[in-house]
């Protein structure tokens, strides 16, 4: 069921266009994917995820999805999509990149990682073949592989080390889900994970080894973890020149317009981050023309729309007077708007992209785009 | 513009089904009112509250909206219905609720009431006329008249001088309407309050003198105040028998579905409350089989709708077990669905009330539904 379509590259740098078919639906590509850590992209409706902000597909979050509502909940459901009426396609990650942020509170071994819940303390375990257990219960189209993310800045010998083990952890991965099946009687696809921090040796090994893997699709881990975005573009770079041309590749955790921006045109295909909705729920709006902080005063008697060109009703009818005035008083409906409004201009965005590419005008526009968008308004 | 149309009347109780015409459209009554304080209701899109909702007027809240965003901001935008992109009738409170309820930080003298601000302590003063040329600038089709609300319980000097008072305050607000007009160019009309607290004489007295007033619709406020429910529906009950029959009656703050019902009965035609959405927020969902608190362990597996009885999407998409999630782990779309589904229930059974009504067949099914609505799921 799985597949990848190349429809277009381009000429003057990396950028492609194409379509990811799944279980849940197609996929055009290049895409966002709204974070819904816990089964909701926070503030947001599944109905306004899906003819609003036109979204096609979502992230869940396995360490949290995995202590709430927990596994027996999402089973008897039929699954995340079944548990929260979303009907297109979800990935997961591994729950690796949560476990290793709590510090003090994890222990890594070559079996796994025994950890402590943020909630209350209780110990758990997640190992490769665990990690895939649950993602299967999730029942997300796309499933992670458990992985070591390391910290910024790694020194290099933790950092190699880190990388081996992931790649023997992905073997585990692998051989965990050729030994299981879909749950819910669709099929679940792998994309393992390319490590090594910042060390260019350590991303070229790793990218060789990832693409020798054969999955379906690849991912980039361990990035917008700190470092700076120059760093980021060249690991990205190099990574995708290895990756095969031929499978979708995802860049985890990026990240602002302009990183995405300047990632596709390096070859990424994916893209997920929580900056869209966590600004917005502090007041910080992406447009096409710049950033805006909506709690500003200058805001105040600005009854014009919050972005006419984002093609959304959030977008359009309100206000920026009427924006700043619900996060001013701490309305429910100020994040509501923001985060709607957010993720739609991401999805706008992307979709631009995609048009640009199969155009083949991408370069100069991104050009342009990235300049307008880092504007303070 | 204002008028009302009284379509058909119980024979074997008060209720009564009409319509009244506003600048802004039609609300058929009996009618339940959304409280959006600080001009929006809470956690709801305006497109949801006319098209899911279906709601066919709104509160606001003179007291917050003129504290925040402010009378500059509100005449900047052209109103509130400008300002907030809600399109149908809006009625204001006249703040005097609100002051009230300022312990210690507020005066009440004959020629108007000073306070302070809950936000920031600066000095207020709201009289009949400023509360008349607030409500002007907020732009509501229906402005309540300034009065005293006096506690409960409260000694029958007090009720009766407050009583007094809040007639002369009525000649006051009807004298400062003559004077002025609409700030928009449409159409504004003043409803005054029946008080009297739970005194039958009082309550007498009063209801002559606003009835007397002729202004196109009454009020009767001073209830739900922490009175016993008999002595809210017997004054009701009282005050209906005197104001006129061809005018709309408010019954102000009121309140569960099964007083909502009763006070139909009793000839009510209109009423507004909080609860539905702050119970909302706390996971108490209404329904026409019981009230259900979504929190409980006993809906962790329970898959099925909210209630796909109330003709929404929220109620009939979303699980029980889904809802307790976001309950739970205090995600925004929890208080965002149940806040849609209360609502959606509040506006489902006023119409199925104004229904019933016309079919002549009220009374006894009010009498089945206050029972079934009682239950505890
Ligand atoms: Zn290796
Ligand atoms: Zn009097």
């Amino acid at each position: 069921m799985f597949s990848y379509t190349l429809q277009k590259t381009a000429t003057d740098c990396g950028a492609r266009a194409g379509q990811i078919e799944t279980a849940h639906g197609v996929i055009q590509t290049p895409i966002f994917m709204p974070v819904g850590t816990l089964g909701t992209v926070k503030g947001v409706h599944q109905r306004e995820l899906a003819e609003d902000i036109r979204a096609q597909i979502i992230l869940g979050n396995t360490y949290h999805l995995y202590l709430r509502p927990g596994l027996d909940v999402l089973e008897g459901a039929g699954g995340l999509h079944a548990f929260n009426g979303w009907k297109k396609p979800i990935l997961t990650d591994s729950g690796g990149y949560q476990v290793y942020s709590l510090s003090g509170q994890r222990k890594i071994t070559e079996e796994g990682v025994t950890f402590r819940s943020h909630i209350d303390g209780s110990k758990h375990f997640f190992s490769p073949e665990r990690a895939i257990d649950i993602q299967r219960s999730i029942g997300a189209d796309i499933i992670m592989a458990f992985d070591e993310c390391p910290p910024y800045p790694c020194d290099y010998r933790y950092a190699k080390d880190s990388m081996h083990m992931t790649h023997r952890w992905l073997k585990r991965c692998m051989a965990q889900m050729g030994a299981t099946s879909g749950r819910y009687g669709y099929e679940q696809t792998l994309f393992p994970i390319v490590q090594g921090s910042t060390y260019p040796d350590l991303r070229r090994a790793s990218a060789e080894t990832i693409a020798e893997a054969g999955q379906p699709g690849n991912a980039i881990g361990g990035l917008s973890v700190g470092e700076p975005a120059e760093d980021m573009y060249e690991t990205t770079e190099l990574v995708c020149g290895i990756l095969p041309k031929e499978k979708p590749r995802y860049l985890m955790g990026v990240g602002t317009p302009d990183n995405i921006l300047e990632c596709i045109a390096l070859g990424v295909d994916m893209f997920d981050c929580v900056l869209p909705t966590r600004n917005a729920r502090h007041g910080m709006l992406y447009t096409a023309q710049g950033v805006i902080n909506i709690k500003n005063a200058k805001w105040k008697e600005d009854f014009s729309p919050i972005d006419e060109h984002t093609p959304c009703f959030a977008s359009q009818q309100y206000s920026k007077a009427y924006v700043r005035h619900l996060m001013h008083t701490k309305e429910l409906l100020g994040p509501q708007i923001a985060s709607l409004h957010n993720l739609s201009f991401y999805l706008w965005l992307v979709g631009e992209a995609r048009k640009h590419i199969l155009e083949g005008d991408f370069l100069p526009w991104k050009n342009q785009m990235v300049k307008q968008m880092q504007r303070r308004l």
